[in-house]
């Protein structure tokens, strides 16, 4: 090893979930909406002059971060704008744990923190969940450098009811507690409005889901003014213009069209409870869901070779080779007719058991 | 304070250059370039489908990754692209700034530098420029935690010839050597084909500047294939889907067209030079610039002077209300029709004092 090498700041870096290059997969692996944009996405972007993109975006994304506002009946000053949610609770964390005491998150959830809080050197502490998958609130009353936790929570799509939520955010009233509400259209309540009550909570939440817009990169918090004013300057503090000119145009539009963004839900939800039935009835069990994924394990067959076996088959689910879920596979609700599909096969595996 | 605020890392933003939302105004402020990108961006925004979008992006981004490579004829390996090149510097300060010595960089310089530093508690140490504006190499011959400064200068726009750059890397093999390369098309010689040779040299560019696209943030690095994973490897603890769909389909169609880039390169420089003696004319001095601005210090009127009432002129330069540089203003070198208001204006502005 080089001697530059010693101060290198060394990471492990999150894998994240394949993204198979081939055509006709069913891509049921990392939680994508099956559905298109709403109409005024593409409308957005066919009209933008290309000429404008010389010049900078506008550094405070006002258009997009007024129209997220406005939705949310929030004032501009309590929205903050990023990269995915991912960028958006990166400085969150570079912002707000910044103590010596650990951070709190299950140790069943989002496998980034973990990778952020080690990148950026924050203590942290996993709290299990229950034996059926559940965020106890009542572990998370200790004397800590903040909190997280997403909800519903992922992998599991387990949610906590809004007042659970609000009792972790209550007990932790001296370090920031950040929800990370990733899936909460699909179903779960939602405690944006609890930014009012309490100045330490800060709700995250994101286009790539939901507003099937995955590609386009926008998350977003909201929380306290004071929150979000430190949040900006972090952000300032690191790039300036965080958000190009086709993600403040496409957000702004997505956002606009509250029609569809509910009739898109709603289909999923629907699907998703269907699909519950149809594992069901072929033997897989799994904790109840309210996100735009399943996370089930087959009584008898192995999660990793169920995993295999779909992949030879170009449908891609999500494994995670990790303690207390390796038995288990995630599966992202597509259409009905991807669902279909997932069954047929899955039934043609489980027939050669 | 509430005691959550205690903990809470806080920071002095950098303060961008005005993005002013009104109509007709010259922006000659934040070095953006005064041409539309090259015709095949437009074209790869209208053909893309915005159905799309509810998919992931390439977390690789390998389409435009395999683009710059080709174009500066590296591996793939070796290059690393990010969100302009705010986010490939911040991600490398976080990377190879990872020592208790201060890294070291010119007092005159990119004030994003010192933010980034402080954001990250990074020790710095700034180097004096020469009372002329130059680098002297000699002077970055120090047991040091890294060091940086970008070729041609900003907001100097004086340039370092390539040999002097390699003085600097060869002297400081122990640490990374960041060269920021975003005004190098302007006529600077770049150190690119050094990063063969030095696996300690980083080169970055950007899309912001000599490619027309400071609206949708693209930056890149070169480097050994050592740094870049290093790099890469903190990028994807950090967020992994940093490029959306619509920066990596321009982004390649930007790079795909070298006529239309050389050509605009060709057009700014010599409106640069025409410039030089406009300036020149009217009582101006300036060291000699290789970007796309110049930074002027009029023989009698003063810059915040001069700065305000071409501001009422609706024409838009940076002032930095900085030691050393208080009597300067930068200008972003623009359209011929463009530079002709500006000297206008001056000589109104002038002839009134």
């Amino acid at each position: 090893m080089r001697f530059f090498e010693d101060q290198i700041r060394k990471v492990t870096p999150y894998t994240p979930g394949e993204q198979p290059k081939m055509q006709d997969v069913i891509k049921l692996n990392t939680n994508e909406n099956p559905y298109p944009p709403a109409p005024g996405v593409a409308e957005a972007l066919n009209n933008m002059e290309a000429d404008t993109l010389r010049l900078y975006p506008d550094p405070t994304a006002s258009k997009l971060v007024g129209a997220i506002a406005d939705y949310y009946h929030v004032e501009p000053s309590r929205v903050f704008v990023g990269v995915g949610s991912d960028d958006v609770i990166a400085m969150s964390f570079l912002t707000f744990f910044n103590s010596d005491k650990p951070i709190l998150f299950p140790d069943i959830s989002y496998s980034f923190y973990e990778v952020w809080a080690d990148a950026f050197r924050i203590p942290y502490h996993k709290i299990p969940l229950t034996e059926t998958f559940q965020i106890d609130p009542r572990d998370y009353n200790a004397d800590c450098g903040g909190v997280i936790f997403p909800n519903p929570n992922a992998p599991t799509g387990v949610a906590l009811a809004a007042d659970q939520v609000e009792q972790i955010v209550r007990n932790n009233q001296n370090t920031v507690v950040i929800v990370d509400e990733a899936y909460i259209d699909f179903g779960g309540e939602s405690v944006l409005s609890l930014t009012e009550k309490y100045e330490n909570l800060l709700v995250v939440q994101t286009f790539s889901k939901s507003r099937q817009m995955a590609g386009m990169r926008i998350g977003f918090a909201i929380g306290s003014e004071k929150l979000i004013k430190y949040l900006s300057d972090m952000k300032y503090s690191f790039n300036s213009y965080t958000m190009n000119r086709p993600s403040i145009e496409a957000g702004a539009a997505a956002i606009a069209d509250d029609g569809y963004f509910r009739g898109m839900c709603a289909k999923i939800i629907s699907t998703r409870e269907w699909a519950k039935k149809e594992f069901r009835k072929r033997g897989f069990e799994f904790a109840d869901s309210k996100a735009n994924f399943i996370f089930v394990r087959h009584k008898s067959a192995q999660a990793r070779e169920l995993f295999t076996k779909l992949r030879g088959k170009n449908i891609f689910v999500r494994y995670f080779d990790q303690p207390r879920i390796d038995n288990y596979l995630r599966v992202t609700v597509g259409t009905e007719e991807q669902m279909e599909k997932l069954f047929t096969a899955l039934d043609e595996i489980l027939a050669e058991q």
